[in-house]
């Protein structure tokens, strides 16, 4: 099962080595191919994407601090002089258990010895009528660029309309974990932005920012010091705070909260939470986890399978207690990177060994120089040393040099409140290509 | 007609004073706002995109060497510290000279004492059957950005079809003018890198990327040695120059010459000259003149007309002898700072000046370190030398310094051959919004 029936492996003709396919370029996946690159096998990465997006800045280009290339990077260029790596941009459509083969979009077939799924999560709207619909995600680089485009426009839109009525502009950014604060926070500065430097003549007092969750506090898996410090932030950059609040409809232009209130909306912002179902990793054959996510081992192999492994945001990995890990992407990088050793152990006739979480803290920006964090033997970090700590860590995990370089050149501007910015409307820019 | 007939100007209430739409965000259309700005006029400036495209670098962004953000910058930002300056994200769809008022898509009507067209020009197929269809032109970010998908999109299958058949990939870029050579150029030097780069498992001898005109010469407006010199550089870099051919129709891939040869293709990018015919300027009242371009006085306003002006490529101004100057920027960035200066000098009731084009000269790049520059007293500049005269030439011309900065880390980056660059397929990212 574990190695091709037919031909037996030898250490020095590459063609009869082992083949890994792993699907999804995401942190867990690519994590995955680094820990298999340059070793004795062959390994095939299939993304939809050519292209690596960092997730946790993806709310920067949604709200125009960043640039869609300054998130992404090409996942070939990672991997160009790993000679035993193949990249395949397509997507997967089934795996084939029994068959051990996964099946693109193409009809082609790519048979496996061994299979990562790594095909992460996407947005959940827990059955809320129209959420799926009408409010906006912000799970992928095409999610970004629809929400800055979205906002832009309305913002230019609402300078005209502003001439002959009086329509309130209220954006509501449904979700007060890490995605959900740090959105509220960066469309305030955008706003602040295109009013004080592109001279947009708009009343910042008929725009409301609203950000509403239905647990008591903010940031939940952060202790409740940094809950009230980001509350408070929030606050004085104008965005109004809502807890305890729960949305039962979104509509096309108004949203409906539990207690029979109707808001009028420009643009509702979906970060409550995420969901494996849907996926592929779903469509996988055995038992499943919290949120739709595969339930594997402790050395993350699937419950029922030899050769099928799940790392990253799909996977539910049982951790400390009857808990599983949290969905982060430091987790999402070590389970790829320790999946990876797994399956050359299996690959030399060594037993697995289960996972262990290391912990590297958890953080949250709320706006220029202010960001929370909390780490594991430092308690919570915030103000403007949480910002740089915040601003370290990601530039740190950036993929590429470039990238780091671009990002801080960007964030540098906006420290010291330059007025450039990607504020471009490119919606129109591309069609049925 | 040259102010509004109901109110008398009063230099103390600016809503009094005559009131100038420009429309056009192009080098000719900023250049007039910007010699408007923070003097006795109301300003509007109407563009369909909410940015300014830096057209001479579109090819880099079509061939992945820059980002869209790299070569686009907001129009407001440009104009946000001018209070006599509106910027409106629209388009225009008549203009009514007896009522002087423009319409806009949306229905508005605005209305104008003077008005600057300044809507350039678009790509002309010389009614080629299936050019404008099949062809991919390179006049707007839009094009710049599907051509690169397009671009890596082939690259990618290629890569999967080689596995199984031996498909001839060729590129014909038709078109032997400064965007024809420099595209072609680019071209080369993108596959170099997603094979050196990305690891990309590419035949360079089934890629084939030819540069065809039907002229005699590369860059007719050079002298003889600089477009030896662009030919001789280029055949260095693989790309295989074809003059004297001409197109007699384009399909879905392939390509047919005049001799009757028919040659499959991958992609045709058309770079083989502009027009201004079926743009707005086109259905203003008057004569025209070459290629569909408004025919102007020397003062630059419509022949027929006291208010209505015309600059940049959309424009025939009569030059030297019995020609029209070409379409360049620096031509399209003089006209539109000598029609500001001549309807401030209306206004004040002062009689108008001819448009003199005072030559900075021309220059193209064919890779790196190699371009041609024709200066106007120090003749025809050539290699590296002409590379940094070319990038110094065109950095000074980006409209913010940001972009600037960034353009040169680009450029940086890809004269020491560093391994990154924006190679991503984000076709997918936009949808109905």
């Amino acid at each position: 099962m574990a190695t091709s029936p037919h031909v037996e492996p030898s250490p020095e003709d590459p063609a009869t080595w082992p083949h890994v396919v792993v699907v999804g370029g995401g942190f867990a996946g690519l994590s995955a191919v680094r820990n298999l690159a340059n070793k004795p096998v062959r390994v095939t990465i299939i993304d939809k994407h050519n292209f690596h997006t960092f997730l946790p800045l993806l709310y920067q280009v949604a709200t125009a601090g960043l640039e869609p290339a300054d998130v992404a990077y090409p996942i070939r260029t990672v991997f160009g002089h790993a000679t035993n790596v193949n990249v395949r941009h397509a997507s997967v459509t089934a795996v084939d258990q029994a068959r051990n083969v996964v099946v693109l979009d193409s009809g082609a077939e790519i048979p496996y010895d061994h299979l990562v799924v790594a095909t992460g999560a996407t947005a959940s709207y827990f059955n809320i009528p129209g959420a799926s619909r009408y409010a906006m995600p912000l799970y992928t680089l095409s999610n970004a660029r629809r929400l800055r485009n979205r906002l832009l426009r309305t913002l230019e839109d609402a300078e005209v309309a502003a001439e002959s009525s009086s329509v309130a502009l209220n954006f509501v950014v449904v979700g007060g974990g890490p995605t959900g604060v740090e959105t509220a926070g960066a469309l305030s500065e955008l706003i602040d932005i295109v009013i004080k430097r592109d001279g947009l003549r708009l009343d910042p007092l008929k725009m409301r920012i609203l950000l509403v969750d239905v647990a008591p506090r903010l940031l939940t898996a952060f202790p409740d010091t940094a809950s009230s410090y980001a509350k408070k932030e929030l606050e004085k950059m104008d965005v109004e705070v809502e807890l305890g609040r729960s949305v039962v409809e979104v509509k096309d232009h108004s949203i409906v909260f539990s207690n029979g209130e109707n808001l009028d909306t420009a643009t509702v912002i979906w970060a409550a939470g995420v969901t494996a179902s849907g996926t592929l990793a779903d469509a996988l054959d055995g038992p499943k986890g919290p949120s739709g996510r595969v339930l594997v081992g402790p050395d993350l192999r699937l419950v029922n399978s030899e050769n099928v492994w799940c790392v990253g945001d799909a996977a539910a990995v049982p951790g400390v207690k009857d808990g599983f890990y949290p969905q982060l992407a430091p987790v999402a990088i070590q389970s790829g990177r320790h999946c990876a050793t797994q399956i050359l152990r299996v690959l030399a006739g060594e037993k697995t060994q289960p996972f262990h979480y290391h912990d590297k803290g958890i953080m949250a920006t709320i706006g220029r120089r202010a960001a929370v964090a909390k780490l594991p033997h430092a308690g919570v970090i915030r103000g403007t040393v949480g910002w740089f700590a915040w601003l370290g860590l990601h530039l740190f995990y950036l993929v590429g040099f470039r990238n780091r370089l671009r990002v801080m050149i960007n964030w540098t501007w906006r420290y010291f409140d330059w007025p450039s910015g990607p504020r471009l409307i490119v919606a129109d820019a591309e069609t049925a290509e």
